[in-house]
C-alpha cells in the first residue's frame, strides 16, 4: 500500500512526543486529524498527570522573567513573562554551579518531573537549579493568551529556537547578578529539542555555559545530513529484533488496511476492529493513528515500566510483538494489529473505545516550529521499513505550511546558524564539553551525534537506551549500562566544572 | 571649563568615522548641530572621492541578494536587496578561499576601496574575494528607500550586528553552493565596527569560515569592561606624546572658548576666529567640531600622508601640535588651536570657511545603533585627558535615545549575545583563529583585545599603528613594522587554510 502522503514531518519532545503527519496533498496539514498523544489516553501539555508525583526531590520555586519578544530586532514589540522555576536550596552561595534546563516544547513543570537525573545529582554539586520555560508553551506565552500568540504568523513569528536560547541567555546572566553568582559555572541539560537546544547553546553562548548535556539530541535531522529514512528505519529494526513475524505482520497490516477500507463498509469495520470512539473518516486516521504508536513506542522501549505519557510495560515492543505473533490461530492480520497498539494505546485496560481528534485547538507550537525552521525531512524506504513507503517531498512540505500556517519554511536556516554539515569537523574545531548522550533503540539517535569528536565532546552511546532515558529519575530497576552512564556523565561535568574553578582562580592569581 | 553635556557616545567607522556628541540635556540627541565628517569638508558615506582612486587590482562585479529582513522570526515581513561585490578573477576554482570583508556602516565601495590589503594578497591566495554591504546602509536599504527604512523604531528596528553577521552567513552558505565552492574555506576581514563584525562571526558561526582578521575591533567597548575615560585617554596622551605644550593649549582652550562665548559678541568673535560659514549657535558646537577633529587625528594618526576623509600629512598630530605651539608671538590660545584645527579641516587650504550642519538626513544608521545595541559608555577624565571633564550618564543617554528614536537601548545585550566581561577566559577556551590587530596610537585600541589569548587568538600591537592601518594598501612608506604585521598577519591566515584543508583532506581519507 502506497499511501498518497504528499509530505511528512516527525516531530518530538523530551517526554510530550507529538508524532504530526502532514498528510495529503488535498487535505491541509491536517493536524487536528492526525494522531496525537495529547488526549484522552494520553496526558497534555498543560496538564501533569496526578498520578506520576516523582520519587525525587522536587521542589521548587515559580517565578517570572520579563522577556523581549524580539531579541535580535529593536522593532517595537512588547515583552513577554517567561516562566521559571528556581530551587536554592542545595546551592553553595556564590560558587555553586547552576543547573539549567534548556526548556522545550511543552509545559515546564513536566519537563521539570521528567528530569529526575538534574534533580538527583544537585545537591552533590551544590548546584542551583533553575528550569526556564520555552517561548509560546506552557505560560510562557506573549501577547496575553495563547489564543492571541498563536493567532497568526505575525504573532507566532517570535517563536524560534534562536530566541528561545537568547532568553535563557538573558535570564541566567540576570540571574548570576542578581543572586551574586557571577561567578558560578553554568551547566546545561536539555533533551530531546531541549537536547538541540542544550547543544547549540553551549555552542553559540560559550562565555555563559561551561558545558552541556545533551541527550537524545538530533541536531544532524536537517536536509539530507542524514539518510531520510534512517528515523523509520531505527522504529522497523527496533520491531524486528524483537520479532521478524511482527514485524512482518505489520509490513503487510497496511495494505490491509488499505484494502479492507476500500469495501463498502470497510471503514465501519475497522473502526469496530480498532475501537474507535467514532466512525474513522479515512484508513488514512487508522495508519497516522498505528504509526504513531509505532514510532512513540520506539522512542520510550525503556527496560523498565514507564508512564511517561502513556503507562507501559518495560520492554514495551517485546510486549507489542508478543501479542502480534501470539493472536490465537485463525486470527487476521487486523486482529493482531490491534492487540499490538492496544499495549501502546491501553495497558491498563482501562479505555472502552479511542478518540482520533482530541486537540482543541488544532495549531500546536511545534507544528509552527517544523513548519518554519525545525524542518526534517523524512522518508520511508520500502525495503528495509515496515512502514508505508513514503518519498519526502518538498513542495508538497512547503505547500501544506503556507496553508496552514501562511509561512514559507526556510529549510537551510539551521544548519546556516548552527552548523550540521561536516559537523565532526566543524565541532572539534571550536565546540568543547558537549555530552552527546543516545540510546541506540531511540529512532532520534540516528540524528544526533554518535562518535566522539575531542577530549571534550564526547558521544556516550548506549545499545539498549531509548528516547533521553539518562536523564529521568534513576529508578531500582535500572541496567547497568545506565547506572554507568549517568557516573560517566557525572564525572564530565564535575571535569568541566573544576576546569571553570582552575582557569578562574588562575586568573584572579594573575 | 566643564560642558554641562548629559550623555556623549562615540562611533566610529573603518575609513568613515563619525563622532557623534550626544551633548546637554536640555537639547535632543543633537545628531544635526554636532560635527560631523561627511558634508563639505570630507567624504559621503555615499560617494567615492574621485581623487583617490586606490593603487591596487580593485575590479568586481557588483550583485544583489535577497536577504530576509528578521532571520530569527518568521513574521510577515518583506525582504530586502543586500549588495555585494565580488572578484573570482584569481580565484582556484573549488578550492581557493573565500575573502569576506564584513561590511560595516557605510557605503561598500568605500570599504572595498579602502581595504587594499585585502585585494593585494588575494591573487597569492588564489582567493575570491566578497565584500558584503551592511543592511541599512549604501545601497542595501530594506523598505525600498532609505526614507522608508529610517522612518521609525518599527523599520529601523533591524538594523542590528546579529541580523547583519546573519546576512553574511546566508550570503556565503549560498554563493558557496551556487559557485561549486562548498569546500572553500572562508576567511573574514574586517576593520572598525566590520572588525568586531569578523571576530563575532568567527565565534558565532565558526562552522562558517576557518578565521578572522578582526583589526581594530573595541569588542570590549561595552559596560564597564574596560575604564570609561580609555578612549579619550588614549587621543590626549596622542597628543602629549608629541608635545606636552600642545597638550596644555588643548587642556585650556575649553575654558577659554567658553569665557569668550559668554561675553556679549562672544560667538560672533569666535565664529570668526574659527572661520565658519554661519554663526556658531551655542560654544557647544565649536568644542564639538575641535573634540571631533582630535579624536579623528588620533585615530588616523599614520605614518605617511594619507586621504581617508580628510587629505592629512604624515604623522598629522605632530604636524597639529608644530602649529599649536608655534604660534608667533604673541598669538592667543584660540588662534593657536585654530591652526592646529585648520591641519586637520583644511589641509589642503582649499576651504575658504567651514559648514558644521552639512546632514540633511539628520538621522544616521550608527546613532541608530548607538542607541539600540552599541553602547559604548565613555567619560572626560579631569586629570588625564585634554578634553573637558564629562561623566558618562546613562540615564540621560536612555533618554535621548528614547526622545530622537523612539527607543530604549539594551546596553548589557551585546555582552550577553557575544561575551566581553571575562573575555581572556571565553575566548580561551572556545574561540580560535582569530587575529586581533591593534595600533597603540587609536584609541579604539583601549577597547580592543590586546594581549595573546593561546596559540591560535593572536593579538598583533603595533606601537606607531593607528586605525586599522593594516588592512590599508600597501605604500612605498610603510615602516617596517607595518611590513612585518602584514606578513605576520599572511602568514597566520595561510596557517589557518593549510589546517582546514588537511582537517578536510583527513575525513576524506577516512
Amino acid at each position: 500500500m502506497a499511501r498518497n502522503s504528499s509530505s511528512r514531518t516527525l516531530t518530538f519532545t523530551l517526554t510530550i512526543i507529538i508524532i504530526t503527519i502532514i498528510s495529503s496533498s488535498h487535505q491541509p496539514l491536517a493536524l487536528n486529524h492526525t494522531p496525537r498523544f495529547f488526549g484522552k489516553f494520553a496526558s497534555s501539555t498543560s496538564t501533569i498527570p496526578s498520578n506520576s508525583q516523582p520519587q525525587f526531590d522536587f521542589h521548587y520555586e515559580t517565578k517570572f522573567f520579563q522577556q523581549q519578544l524580539d531579541h535580535f530586532s529593536f522593532s517595537n514589540l512588547p515583552t513577554f513573562p517567561q516562566r521559571y522555576l528556581i530551587n536554592t536550596q542545595n546551592w553553595v552561595i556564590g560558587s555553586g554551579p547552576i543547573f539549567l534546563y534548556c526548556g522545550n516544547e511543552g509545559d515546564i513543570l513536566w519537563f521539570a518531573q521528567n528530569t529526575g537525573f538534574l534533580w538527583e545529582i544537585a545537591p552533590k554539586f551544590g548546584a542551583m537549579v533553575v528550569f526556564p520555560e520555552h517561548r509560546y508553551y506552557g505560560e510562557s506565552v506573549p501577547f496575553g493568551s495563547k489564543e492571541e500568540a498563536y493567532k497568526n504568523a505575525t504573532t507566532l513569528g517570535y517563536l524560534t529556537a534562536e530566541q528561545a536560547l537568547a532568553d535563557f541567555a538573558v535570564l541566567v546572566t540576570d540571574l548570576k547578578q542578581n543572586l551574586s553568582a557571577i561567578h558560578c559555572p553554568v551547566v546545561l541539560f536539555g533533551g530531546s529539542y531541549g537536547g538541540m537546544l542544550a547543544a547549540w547553546m553551549r555552542l553559540k553562548y560559550p562565555h555563559i555555559a561551561v558545558g552541556a548535556l545533551a541527550s537524545s539530541a538530533p541536531i544532524l535531522q536537517f536536509e539530507d545530513i542524514v539518510p531520510l529514512e534512517t528515523f523509520y528505519d531505527i522504529v522497523s529494526n527496533d520491531f524486528k529484533r524483537e520479532s521478524s513475524t511482527c514485524f512482518n505482520y505489520i509490513k503487510q497490516s497496511w495494505d490491509e488496511i488499505e484494502s479492507k477500507g476500500q469495501s463498502s463498509d470497510g471503514l465501519e469495520l475497522l473502526t469496530k476492529t480498532f475501537k474507535f470512539c467514532q466512525k474513522l473518516k479515512s484508513t488514512e486516521e487508522l495508519t497516522d493513528w498505528l504509526e504513531s504508536a509505532y514510532s512513540y513506542l520506539a522512542m520510550v522501549n525503556y527496560p523498565y515500566p514507564s508512564e511517561f505519557m502513556m503507562p507501559l510495560p518495560g520492554h514495551p515492543i517485546k510486549e507489542v510483538c508478543r501479542r502480534i505473533d501470539e493472536g490465537p490461530a485463525g486470527t487476521s492480520i487486523l486482529d493482531r494489529i490491534y492487540e499490538g497498539a492496544n499495549v501502546y494505546y491501553n495497558y491498563t485496560g482501562e479505555a472502552k473505545c479511542f478518540e482520533l481528534d482530541d486537540d482543541p485547538h488544532g495549531l500546536d507550537g511545534w507544528n509552527w516550529q517544523a513548519c518554519t525552521e525545525m524542518v526534517m525531512p523524512m522518508s520511508c524506504s520500502k525495503e528495509s521499513s515496515m512502514f508505508p513507503p513514503y518519498e519526502y517531498n518538498y513542495s508538497s512540505f512547503e505547500e501544506d505550511c503556507f496553508k496552514n500556517f501562511g509561512v514559507k519554511p526556510r529549510p537551510k536556516w539551521i544548519t546556516t546558524e548552527f552548523g550540521g554539515h561536516n559537523i565532526h569537523n566543524a565541532l572539534k574545531n571550536f565546540g568543547s564539553n558537549i555530552i552527546f548522550s543516545n540510546g541506540l533503540l531511540d529512532p532520534w539517535s540516528g540524528g544526533s551525534v554518535l562518535q566522539n569528536i575531542s577530549e571534550s565532546i564526547v558521544s556516550l552511546v548506549t545499545e539498549e537506551g531509548a528516547h533521553h532515558i539518562d536523564l529521568r529519575a534513576s529508578t531500582e530497576n535500572d541496567p547497568d549500562w545506565l547506572v554507568e552512564q549517568r557516573a560517566t556523565e557525572i564525572r564530565l561535568i564535575q571535569g568541566w566544572i573544576s576546569d571553570y574553578h582552575q582557569t578562574h582562580k588562575a586568573v584572579f592569581d594573575m
